[in-house]
């Protein structure tokens, strides 16, 4: 890694530094000037960031190996580096398939949504108020599934296609209370599904048994059966007709889930229509870029029996205060508070950016359009399969296809055509010695196909020998005129199978088809969401940091967005170098020797942490370590992921000021010395403050057989300053959607790469089809993709390339200042929950709202719901203590924000006073009201104990610019109880 | 051009429709579907669309020969072809400067302001209650002038420094009331500037004398000499102290005007402190992409005494109806009247959206960061003195300079460093046989300079004849280190020119240096703003139609972005195929033979237009051809231009049904048969009516030998239906921002390309740096940039390929379509002023307001500020009749908006109504109080005779989603009186 370390540091000489370039992001990155920062350190009581650091962060941690990241990089320089590299990945045209297809995505889309701040910065739309657009598009992604798949109710999105099939296996086990444990699989299914879902029943002692559904013995698993899960059209390209076996699978009692195909599913019977329980997907091809691998939106529906434990966020309709339409995330509770050690899953983070995007390309084009799209996707590949079979290659599926082929080559030498399809500029699915396979998609032209063809016209190697000069030998190719011409005007998939029902009937679907239509679309929502391009949004433990436009754009250049994941690894040597290079960069800002880009999410890193510490043990025969210490305040999630491991959860309790029970964590960990596998401890904790006692706290753990694992979701306050590895951490996940700048996206996507020392690094997951690693002892892999959401990887990238090691620090010396001098401006006014003993807090602290339930009745909600009449997003609400509110502020934002948000927040507090001195009501106050949409506050009635300019213009500045909620509070309760997950009529949002 | 139309149109043979992409654009300009298109035919009483065509059209213009452009081209394969084309452009290192210079385009502002459809779709801000946004940014572009030039007020943009550098001119010349016609100008001055201005100076009589400055011979033009042009710095680079010589030309009853560098500026003294009276230049390296030439913002800037006299459009703040502070165009009489026929200045598009990038540009970097940058360049400019010189070649000017050097080359042969610079990607300016110029600029690294000190290390010819291997001989090069140290700090140029006043010092470029806070800025501002994006914009003659994502897209690819408008041709070879092919098929839309493409606007095309005609009786000696008759409904520009180009104007009248009154005509062409230059008509014509009698009119012109001038502003009624030059149209101009989709930019940028008839062709402009025609009777240059902005071509170009000629004719249709549906929908309850003899509109149509006077008292002002609350742009006001409303819908518009649109009319009619019969107040009402800000529905306060709701949501559908204006009605009197054009205090917003 020494190259790396010098290819990632620029050297450069001090005597030059007169002419350096100017274009120094770290000033842009970091909201604060060096004037504002000397004033803020004056209230915050220190004399520099310096000091401020050597009092926040226990002395014992301070980082020991300086990050070696080199200097910081000019933004103009690093898109022209990045540039550089990304040009090293060759742009073939891909028809591998397996769950991946080149998609058209609509310009208007792709400029007003993938690359737009005000949708990619949202946050997941835990605030409905200041979020109806992103919940208006998610619920179309919602109903495009519904109508696509014939299911009664689908999620707002899971990681990808491989953990949706865990997922889906999962759902079945819990079904039936986790009292049969045999899963089915089809083998036609795609191999990365098949290895993912593997990877996932392990945890749980599941057995997958994979094999032909046609010869399947019922017998044999009778009373174990709960599942079955078959591909449709199946892995390779036949659409069958699995209503029988559904009907048998049903009838053992067991549950059916089809892994389906969105495009298809325009023109074939739908899984819901031939007793699926579940299906799910990917649906990138409805408009999203391959990207090497993601992001996209994988999709889930369920029949209604099902919808409660359904895995993943919901959008649900619901009313506000006032009785108007308003949609929210329904069951949330599902959510916030996952299932914890209970949970069969641990999604938290999933897909909306993308989710949005393929719901919008629905919008775009409409039933009529999709169903176009289909049938002349189908016809390509109709074409193709007789031009083929005229060059003597045998169609194994030539009965039934939609877009995809396997053909056993003519001569049965299958190298031939991979290389032939290289040469041309293709690339074909490796299958084996003699055959291969094609996928069409919209992309795909009459050019195209003429070109594959002939390749599919080369000779043999025989022929080549006795007839080539330098052009190859080929058989006559068949003129696609001709072909079109022959090739019947029927579908080429049993009648049967053919789609009756409608879909996308929704007026939704069948209103914005010209740009203009859907460009105004776009923005009617956009405006109703309040992102990072408005105001902050201080949500404690998500760093909802600067995603900066340097860091963006690279996202959908051609080079990083249109490639295959399955590609031969030599045309992905840009991105090699990428991810080596980012691998190089994290490794030095956590102190781990390895690093793993594979998990998609935090929580997938922590399941991804977790399964190498247990194979780790597994390896040394020490099986019996099952148990997982996580303290009471961790994150649903870390409990989650433990479960699903086949770890037992003991909880680890915390001291009145927030700490971590140290006495508590030994005497547990001395209890379950003989089993201890792990503590999940998040640093700093999820109070908001650097406890002291970390590195006893590891050293307790390891004392007793343990592994350490690390949350590193807290990571923006350590990076430069302290590092997991050197604290104590074995493994570490970075939430690079926090930390690293990738934006959120309104609920996704994210990548949650793990650190792992050297002991845990023969562990790291490999991928059936790509292999990231070659140890033998590598567990399963736990996405569908060797590198998880590769092209977002760049963002990250951009960023520590941007920050150097000096930016770097410097970010989280003023995250710290950020939070510590918030924490000051309000202390006197708010009750702070925890702080260190010397006062301070870390990145982020708590203001208890339990404090006001005496006298005011007011409560943490209330408070956040009237910070959006002051055009703020809320902070996190009770996490992770009920009734609280967390607040992050992070380095971006300036010293005139955070005076904002204080001002505000100090301004609701004398409304609370109002309250408590009996100046207002308790019931109907302007908090318990709160927020106040423009229609209220223009109603010709007005009836209430406050003005109207007082719910609307709390302070000043608001009448010059001000971000505004677009329905009044949210009815939760009404929701839940009447769930309605699809678009609602029209008519109900008209008065 | 034969070949042209085969590369131009795309055979696709007919058994392949049904495997034809799918990604078809026409649908997706086009608004209405064709199941609404047979809707809105049965309204409007026809069968079909060419049924309606035929109606509306008169027969005897029917397109003769018809276009010849290929069917229509899918959006994805127009990129890729495009991009191909641009790969075609060589992106070399230019340091040419001459007005133009690299620049960094902060990412923050290329996407969020360029790359933004609710930024570059917007209008010309006339209707300032839904403009605050743009006004606000245009504000500050004008105090950045301000403070840069030292002058006392600033307009909001020009075309180009050129045109500039004639408004300039032309204000001297009228400020002395036309009594002086000589105008000096120091040679050291851009040549491309003095070109133009040779050109704008030809219309007036105006003597340009050309010389050096120091040598002026003040005796020999006494009382002649009306002003002066000096560049500063100059064009060989050198800061010249012109203090003493201002002095003089003052005392000589004369006025300095100075072309100069926002970026020297922030160094040197400023023009308004050493005697200038006129200040302008090209704000293009304020963050602007070069774009082979433009577009680009110019600046001008004048002393407060002149202010009533300046051209273009400025930026006023005043206050709306409640006293609360707001901006809106000032003078506003002085453009929509433009002065007609006493014209000295044309100009009406000009550079909006690249204004507001450059204003942004010194907000987010302030001061201190321009200095910095400025300081950078210099020093790097130093650095290449020193090492040049060492390298034994001549600094010329060494004693002076900022960031240009002319170098007398050491051996006395430039070509050896002009070719060595091409060897190593660099271009060099083109001086003479033994000089070459260097201009430095931000985005120059060491590196670059290292690169470049190579070139000048390059040997003589006998030296590489003697010593050459394969690689050149070279000197050695002295290292950037040694000459960083040995270069003074101090600045090169003398010190009585060291800038000492401050600038940029308001808040507003003191406070958005984050990247956080600039996109917030950003937001807020656009927030404010009604866009394409919010609603339609049915402005009457503007043609507000869709600005499609794939045509925006290749804008701001590099390989178009970031070329120099004077690189040798040969690195320009994808614009010249571009150019070509656009050529060529403006040419088949409008069936002339040729077409020009250097004019930036419309007016500019108007002018251009002319003076081909002036030229062409010039060379026929017809120089006393002199008469241009305009009809009375003329567009301001018309009139203007003619007298930009000395032509008397005698207005024609028009029939009380509002066509052209041919009797009229008649008389006044045969009363100046002998004088006859030129008539300027306008078709359809600005009343909206397609006039039977445009070929006799056309003919009665040619009769009495004059030209016939189409102003293209309508085209696009006519695109596909009939050509101008069919018609009988000697030249037109094509606003390409109206028919061909480039985007209004909130007031330009535009482009005014002209079509003229082989007679004409030989007239058409010549360049002085690079020739785009090689006759000998060219005109001179229109534009500073031989092909105007470039860059943004590629819009039209794209337009054009993806409808093809059924799209384009099909858009046509239903623009007259859409305009017919509205005025049947609209003309129970308004009256309609002009309609043709089938009671038919073109694409555009006009309500009378007038009828309103008596009893209600509502104008058609306070229709279209109602209109606001409604969430509407207004039609255009008063133009071409006072108190009219003029609606021109485009084909973009759906179904849905237009009815949106007429249900707002009908429900303002109903408004209106409520007056007419008493039930509301004449004063006071719902309409004269229009628009309802936000915190004037919200306010506590009510005492209007109308409801809060039925001001704020006359219609249901308001509630769910409605763009809001930010100010009620502007008050224009008050800030006319009190012309405030730079950014007040920022407390003035609070309250
Ligand atoms: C402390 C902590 N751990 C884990 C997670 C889960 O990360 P993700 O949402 O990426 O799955 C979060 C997410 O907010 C978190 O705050
Ligand atoms: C009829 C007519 N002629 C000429 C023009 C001038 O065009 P431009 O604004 O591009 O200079 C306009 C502009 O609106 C117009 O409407
Ligand atoms: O795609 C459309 O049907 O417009």
């Amino acid at each position: 890694s020494a190259s790396f370390a010098s290819r990632f540091s620029k050297v450069n000489a001090k005597s030059l530094q007169t002419l350096a370039a100017l274009d120094i992001f770290a000033r842009r990155h970091i909201g604060p000037s060096d004037s504002d920062i000397a004033e803020m350190l004056k209230v915050v009581g220190a004399d520099s960031l310096d000091a401020l650091t050597a009092k926040a962060v226990p002395s014992r941690i301070h980082i020991k190996n300086k990050t070696q990241l080199g200097p910081a990089m000019p933004e103009t320089e690093v898109l022209e580096r990045l540039k550089f590299i990304a040009s090293k990945n060759q742009l073939l045209k891909s028809y591998i398939g397996m769950g991946y297809a080149a998609a058209i995505t609509p310009p208007v889309i792709l400029r007003n949504i993938m690359e737009n701040p005000a949708w990619y910065t949202q946050y997941t739309p835990y605030q409905p108020e200041i979020s109806q657009g992103r919940l208006e598009s998610l619920i179309n992604f919602q109903t495009m599934i519904q109508d696509l798949t014939g299911l009664d109710i689908a999620n707002a999105s899971l990681l990808d296609e491989g953990t949706a099939a865990g997922e889906a296996m999962l759902m079945c086990y819990s079904a039936y209370n986790r009292k049969k444990n045999v899963f089915f699989v089809d083998e036609r299914t795609f191999s990365q599904t098949i290895a993912v879902l593997k990877t996932r029943a392990e945890g749980f002692g599941i057995q997958v048994v994979v094999g032909n559904y046609e010869s399947f013995d019922f017998e044999n698993y009778k009373d174990q059966l709960m599942g079955v899960l078959l591909q449709y059209p199946n892995s390779e390209g036949s659409v069958v007709d699995y209503s029988t076996f559904a009907k048998r699978v049903h009838n053992a009692g067991a549950m059916v889930t089809v892994a389906t195909d969105l495009l298809a599913c325009a023109l074939v019977k739908p899984p819901g229509e031939f007793g699926a329980d579940i299906a799910f997907g990917n649906s990138q091809r409805f408009g999203v870029p391959l990207g090497y691998g993601g992001p996209h939106a994988a999709f889930f529906a369920v029949k209604d029996a099902q919808k409660r434990r359904m895995p993943g966020r919901l959008i649900g309709v619901s009313k506000d205060a006032n009785g108007k339409i308003a949609y929210r995330l329904a069951l949330q509770t599902r959510e916030q508070h996952i299932r914890r050690e209970k949970a069969t899953s641990n999604i938290c983070t999933a897909q909306a950016l993308l989710a949005n995007m393929a719901a919008m390309y629905a919008v775009y084009h409409g039933p009529v359009r999709i169903k176009a799209i289909a049938e002349r996707v189908h016809k390509l590949t109709s074409v193709l399969a007789s031009g083929v079979t005229q060059l003597e290659h045998e169609v194994i599926n030539k009965e039934s296809f939609f877009d995809t082929l396997t053909i056993k080559v003519r001569g049965g030498n299958a190298t031939i055509f991979h290389t032939a399809a290289v040469e041309n500029g293709i690339n074909l699915r490796k299958i084996d010695a003699t055959h291969v396979g094609v996928t069409l998609d919209e992309t795909v032209s009459v050019k195209d196909l003429t070109t594959l063809l002939k390749v599919f016209a080369y000779g043999s190697f025989a022929e080549q020998y006795k007839f080539g000069t330098t052009t190859p030998h080929t058989h006559t190719t068949p003129s696609i005129e001709a072909l079109v011409s022959n090739v019947a005007s029927t579908a080429n998939f049993p009648v049967s199978l053919t789609r009756t029902s409608s879909y996308l009937t929704h007026k939704v679907f069948n209103k914005y088809h010209s740009e203009t239509e859907m460009l105004r679309y776009i923005t009617a929502l956009q405006h109703k969401d309040l992102s990072l391009a408005d105001a902050m949004i201080p949500l404690g433990s998500c760093t909802m940091k600067l995603n900066a436009t340097t860091e963006m754009i690279p996202v959908t250049w051609p080079e990083f967005a249109n490639i295959h994941p399955f590609v031969p690894i030599d045309q992905a040597q840009g991105y090699a170098q990428m991810h080596a290079e980012l691998e190089y960069a994290l490794s030095e800002a956590t102190g781990f020797s390895h690093i793993c880009l594979q998990p998609n999410s935090g929580a997938q890193g922590e399941y991804t942490g977790l399964r190498t510490i247990t194979a780790y043990f597994a390896k040394r025969g020490e099986t019996n370590r099952n148990v997982c210490l996580i303290p009471v305040s961790a994150h649903g999630t870390n409990p989650a992921s433990a479960a699903m491991c086949g770890l037992k959860v003991v909880v680890v309790k915390c001291e009145e000021n927030g700490n971590l029970d140290l006495v508590d964590l030994k005497a547990k960990a001395e209890q379950y010395k003989n089993s201890l596998a792990a503590a999940m401890i998040t640093y700093p904790s999820t109070y908001g403050v650097f406890e002291d006692t970390i590195s006893r706290a590891c050293e307790i753990v390891h004392e007793n057989g343990g592994q350490v694992y690390m949350d590193g979701a807290n990571l923006n306050a350590q990076m430069g300053l302290c590092k997991p590895a050197e604290i104590g951490a074995d493994v570490c996940h970075l939430n690079l959607h926090k930390t690293f700048c990738i934006p959120h996206g309104g609920g996704g996507p994210g990548m949650g790469p793990i650190g792992v020392k050297p002991h845990l690094a023969e562990f790291l997951p490999t991928h059936p089809v790509v292999a990231p690693t070659s140890s033998v002892n590598a567990i399963g892999p736990v996405s569908a993709a060797p590198w998880g959401s590769a092209s977002i990887l760049p963002i990250s990238w951009a960023y520590l390339k941007m920050m150097g090691d000096d930016g770097l620090r410097k970010a989280t010396q003023v995250a710290l200042l950020n939070a510590n001098y918030m924490l000051k401006r309000l202390a006197g006014e708010y009750k702070i929950l925890f702080t260190d003993a010397n006062g301070l807090c870390a990145h982020e602290f708590i203001l208890d709202a339990r404090v006001f339930s005496a006298v005011s009745h007011v409560e943490a909600i209330d408070i956040a719901k009237r910070l959006h009449d002051y055009g703020f997003h809320s902070p996190t609400m009770s996490f992770p203590v009920p009734n609280t509110l967390m607040i992050e502020p992070t380095e971006s934002e300036s010293k005139v924000e955070l005076d904002r948000f204080c001002d505000a927040m100090l301004k609701i507090r004398e409304e609370i006073r109002d309250i408590e001195e009996g100046r207002q009501p308790v019931e109907g106050n302007v908090l318990k009201r709160a927020p106040h949409p423009i229609d209220v506050v223009a109603a010709n009635e007005w009836d209430r104990p406050y003005t109207r300019e007082q719910a609307a213009y709390p302070v000043a500045s608001l009448r010059r610019n001000k971000f505004w909620p677009t329905v009044a509070r949210v009815d939760d309760t009404y929701g839940d109880r009447n769930l309605i997950c699809s678009c609602p009529p029209i008519e109900e949002y008209e008065e």
